[in-house]
């Protein structure tokens, strides 16, 4: 079965939180550890600004919907949406 | 420049929905019959259980926040953060 480019998107961010979510503790939910490791090696241009501890952890506060110091895929999915569509937007001004 | 899967995954979504908007109006909002397109498309197996106009027109409708009868990139990209964590809890109960 081969997957269309939308299809394959949403199982590629699907597989990467999976990916680092089953490396410790709950393994469907991403640890600030984990967390941290996926942003580094996942979105390197964007964690290129992310010098101090303090913007991860600001970012993992908002990130937590549920309070629960975890971030479930739900709210992962949240944050992936939020970084997207900043793209988008950027390259919807550079277009004009 | 190569892309991280994440990064992949964003630029790909993004360039499926321009691949339709661009086609007729508006180049940066997807009217129905380019929404129709994408899903069937894009979203074959989705678009099976969507038998008739009107399941489509509530579709719309609801992506619709702003309520201007288009679907842009923001609502665009909700309406897959949707299907991308309902197919991700489909997954993990299999999973389980």
């Amino acid at each position: 079965m081969s997957l269309t480019d939308l299809e394959g998107s949403m199982a590629a961010i699907i597989s990467v939180f999976q990916k680092y979510s089953e490396r410790e503790g709950d393994k469907h939910k991403l640890k600030k550890s984990e967390l941290k490791e996926l942003l580094h090696d996942e979105l390197p241009d964007l964690m290129a600004h992310v010098k101090d501890q303090s913007t991860l952890d600001s970012l993992m506060e908002s990130l937590d919907a549920d309070g629960d110091s975890e971030c479930n895929f739900q709210e992962f999915m949240t944050f992936v949406s939020m970084v997207t569509i900043c793209c988008h937007e950027f390259f919807e001004q550079e277009d004009e």
